[in-house]
């Protein structure tokens, strides 16, 4: 669908150009780009394949395919999932972490999610297919989930097949199977028992087995990008490494800040009203300004395929023009260093034009109403970046062998630099700034390309991207967009290090009301039908009496809702001033008093209490490591308070100087 | 010092046989096993390098230098840091659990193994120092530690340093950073925060580069056995991979089983008493029965390292002595499978007589008292299995290309079965078999091969020698180990399922005295001192009184000790009968009462409690992820007992109905 926007094979509409020419037998291997079977749009419609009229055709049939593709996808999302939009990593997050988003992971959502990610890739729009592939992936978790028992009954193991979809979906997008459990730990899930890395590893065994079996790279390689390089890398080259480093660094950091500003734009101003508008225009701004530049108007996996490659003696790339030496007769594996030829300087002037548009482009498309993830234009920014920067240091190399800092490693005729790899590791330093990735990054860039050898250039440009955008600002961007958006989420790479105590956080504060309780044995039906009513608590503990109030339990509102219901549909005797009764024996009543109600099933008997003297940096890591929602406080034995994750939540908040009412959970 | 075994450099005696004919100007790249300046003993010795005296003498001499070495190894770990022995992996995972073995990081154990470690491994016993250098690491990591106050006084930094300390060994060991930080996360850490996976991948970051730039395999690789392979695999090919991981998970059992019967005999009867008597025995028999056998006479690593290797044109092993076809005049890359030649057929024999040797001496040498690592031994078995199993697959290919599983993919004259393969899957499966590493396994593999192509083989490999070892138990090896010495190990991986409550488990138990605690205002210092005196424990839960039982706080006995120590030599009018208590207020005394000691600081006013209803489920995990020693149980703020972590462990133990009391923490 992607080369439909330039034109049609006669023999399938729907082969790819590529495919089409594959079964084309006139085809030789020095023009295949050219076969009689594809047609551009002009040939095709007005039979001319050259001249500024067929020029100005297909650029207006590249723009009129964008945007019908465009528009199909955000029509489908607006009328039948509305969740299907964005790359889904910041809400699956945040339901890892015990939130539970209804209907996120449904099945529509899946449907809509596939069909239209192939639209909107096909659209040309600046974004890639990985991370909403990884959304694709959960609905499947957590479909498969649901037929079993075992899982759809317990969240805890929900969670974790979802871990395991996560990993899976990685596993697919980038054929890197490792990488996607590591992703998987690194960036998705919230709670990682190693019984799930284990589960994980074998769900992307599986995944990347049925990849291989498809084989839809034709090439037997599970890899989207695989690269050989000739030669080791160099330490002085660790140099450009690490300033392609700091680059990804701020790129991240400007892409964070300025894509968040504008989301938030959406959110609050009138211009979120628009969708559907919003994705037409940008479509048509970014088909306007992608054709007519080579770098831009190809897709972007094809465009990081090229950056990446090393220029081998067949390659015809404009990249790898460079002016040979006549008298060089050398095999092909070892091409030394050469000057840059006119192809390579007008390729430098079209990849930064290139890289501008696609960082400036990429800000406007994350956060639309459609799918979109962030991987490939990350990926893209990088590589061109770093193409540039290779080429640069490339040429500098060979102009001036007699540097010192060339002397050692670079003699002439020598091939010591290769461009490809700068694109890789500035690739991995732009992803690196942006989601905050490390181990799994650097995994996922190896397992993407094959460049095992270059783990430490990799490490290197990630590590210094990530302490870059770090100084700037420590949320990545999907923390950033949970931020955005409100979730409750409590992320556990934060330090909480502030020296408050519980009893400063729990409600009821001082001068607040107190803490609606249920007592034991001492209030009717009546009673606690008022407080469900008058409440919207999601439970409350239950004490001995109001005197002592020494805890007992806990009881959630819907079972207390559901258990009084049923009693008084099926129980007899249970009228409005029935005594409700929490413990094992019934209280002693006077003789005339209404059967009373014993509700100790629904009792949480051990709910989770600390005293008022516990730091909060240890509420804070039983909250994260236990999964709660809520926790009792006591001391010494009496109920004083509780507290909620959004307690917390509010409070980390307050102590980071930040608004706490900012945090709106929506 | 490996080589010194077989031979002397006349240079430089410190030169390996390699270095030495590298410096040799002499040698021609056919034989360069054969340069003027390496001598064997016997011609350095009685000036003859054939014939039966000679090999009489050589034999001898290699017996000889092997006993010496092991010797001085055993005697110094015996002498000077008897910590030094063994991997040191299951001491490790113990002192990351919480629990801590005083000495078994310090400095002369890092400065003994170190030295022995070299020892050993040139003995030419069956051991790898892969093991051991996490130990090494460990200790580094424990020194620096305790150079910064930050790490020294905290002992959740100081593990947090040494699970980045494990990945920097194994990136080391292995050159394989990512599986570095894997093995450290899946094999050694107990608790694994982000912080601590990203740490630790900077950790493992700088040790890769260090290596690097040390360059100790002279090829400016980082890998230890890098192989090219030319060939992709088949599909058909994953039956005899999934047979290999079969081979794994059953010698991972055998090994396990035999190895833990083998050291319960040392530990129980008087095997146990003569530690250096055992080394030098072991010794011997190796050195007798490795000598005769070229694959077991040299080095295990060099021994992979062949086994791996794809049979190039130029490679002169007997391994790849088979029949060419005259006619055939391809490039070298492409080596058309071919009949078996002699060589072929006595390696085979040789090899199977090696694997035999191995996998028995393996399971005497593991758990002596030297430093002794399992990597690379079980490696070797795989590589030897897999190897046997790779040629026999590809004579019957290239004998058989008619039969139905051939025909595909294994045309006369082609390249398709790669024997260095399943020698790579076959050391895979057992190293899984063995230590049950599913993830950080597979990283660390094709981290030490560069075959990144090969990942679906070595995952189905891994994951089928884990299925087959668990089948037969749970327990790894480090695991059986930890076990074995009775280590209070908490292990994150078993899931624990039955429904007990904690009333069940904690103590006192019906019948048995109660708890021994403090009240917070009416116990003398004596009564303090009589309590102390009396029991064992670590600490004292405080109440309000005896009869209400309401919990206040705990008190640590070490904590209490000091600080009465502290008051009586200090502080004025402090005497045996003075009221000690825990209020903040001093309570209302008698007139002529003495003076009383207000102890507040010493209480901990956030004990962590459950309640006696709590399902075992529940504090098991509580215990995991808090990394709790005790907790204590309440019922509505009464404290009715306590649970210790040993308490747990004895209950797991029983629920898994073994006899607690086997569980003796020694």
């Amino acid at each position: 669908m992607t080369d439909l926007k330039e034109g049609v094979c006669l023999s399938a509409f729907w082969y790819s150009h590529e495919q089409c020419c594959w079964t084309s037998n006139e085809t030789t291997f020095e023009d295949r780009d050219k076969c009689p079977l594809w047609q551009k749009w002009s040939e095709l419609l007005v039979n001319q394949s050259e001249g500024a009229s067929a020029y100005i055709l297909n650029y207006l049939m590249y723009i009129l395919w964008a945007l019908l593709f465009a528009f199909l996808a955000v029509s489908l999302v607006r009328v039948f999932a509305p969740y299907a939009c964005g790359s889904g990593i910041p809400e699956i997050k945040t339901i890892l972490s015990g939130f539970i988003i209804r209907g996120y992971l449904g099945k529509w959502t899946l449907l809509i999610k596939t069909v239209t990610l192939v639209l909107v890739v096909s659209s040309g729009l600046s974004l890639g297919k990985e991370g909403p592939l990884v959304h694709v992936a959960c609905c499947c978790g957590n479909f498969f989930s649901s037929l079993f028992s075992k899982y759809s009954k317990n969240e805890g193991k929900r969670r974790e097949v979802l871990s395991a979809a996560a990993a899976a979906g990685v596993s697919v997008a980038f054929g890197a199977p490792i990488g996607g459990v590591l992703f998987s730990l690194e960036e998705v899930s919230y709670y990682f028992p190693l019984k799930t890395l284990w589960r994980s590893f074998f769900a992307a065994l599986v995944a990347a087995f049925t990849l291989r079996s498809i084989n839809p790279f034709g090439n037997s390689r599970l890899v989207l990008f695989y690269v050989e390089y000739h030669t080791p890398w160099y330490m002085a080259e660790l140099f450009p490494f690490i300033l392609l480093g700091v680059f990804g660094g701020l790129w991240g950091t400007l892409f964070i800040r300025c894509n968040i500003a504008w989301c938030r734009r959406r959110k609050t101003t009138k211009l979120g009203k628009y969708p559907v508008l919003e994705v037409i225009v940008v479509t048509a701004i970014t088909a306007i300004s992608a054709y007519p530049n080579p770098y831009t108007r190809r897709s972007t996996s094809e465009l990081i395929s090229e950056l990446f490659n090393d220029c081998g003696a067949l390659e015809s790339s404009q990249l790898c023009d460079y002016i040979n030496d006549p008298n060089m007769t050398r095999p092909v594996d070892d091409i030394p260093d050469r000057p840059a030829g006119v192809g390579v300087y007008t390729a430098m002037w079209q990849l930064a034009l290139a890289l501008i548009f696609k960082i400036v482009i990429t800000i406007f498309t994350f956060g639309m109403k459609i799918p979109s993830g962030l991987f490939i234009p990350s990926m893209a920014v990088g590589a061109m970046a770093g193409r540039m920067v290779g080429i640069g240091v490339e040429q500098l190399a060979y102009h001036h062998h007699d540097w010192i800092v060339f002397r050692n490693w670079c003699r002439p005729g020598a091939d010591c630099v290769t461009p490809g790899l700068y694109a890789m590791v500035g690739a991995a330093a732009c992803l690196g700034g942006v989601t905050r990735m490390t181990v799994s990054l650097v995994v996922i860039m190896f397992e993407l390309t094959g460049g095992l050898e270059y783990i430490v250039p990799l490490m290197a440009a990630a590590v210094t991207s990530k302490w870059v955008a770090d100084a700037f600002g420590k949320e990545g961007i999907y923390e950033a967009h949970i931020h955005l958006n409100g979730y409750p989420f409590l992320d556990v790479k934060d330090e909480f290090t502030h020296r408050t105590l519980a009893t400063d956080v729990m409600r009821p504060r001082r001068g607040e009301p107190p803490l609606s309780v249920l007592t034991q044995d001492s209030m009717t039906v009546e009673d606690v039908e008022t407080l469900i009513k008058e409440t919207d608590y999601n439970g409350f503990p239950v004490v001995v009496s109001r005197d002592s109030e020494r805890l007992i339990g806990f009881a959630q509102r819907r079972e207390l809702i559901l258990a009084i219901k049923n009693a008084r549909q099926r129980q007899e005797g249970i009228v409005s001033n029935s005594i409700m009764y929490f413990t094992e024996e019934p209280p002693e009543l006077p003789a005339n008093s209404p059967h009373p109600l014993k509700l100790r099933r629904v009792l949480n008997l051990s709910p989770f209490t600390v005293t008022d003297h516990t730091p909060m940096e240890t509420v804070v890591d039983i909250f994260r490591k236990l999964g709660l929602r809520q926790c009792l406080v006591t001391r010494s034995g009496r109920l004083l308070g509780i507290i909620t994750k959004k307690d917390v939540l509010r409070h980390m908040a307050q102590m980071a100087n930040q608004d706490p009412e900012s945090i709106m959970f929506n």
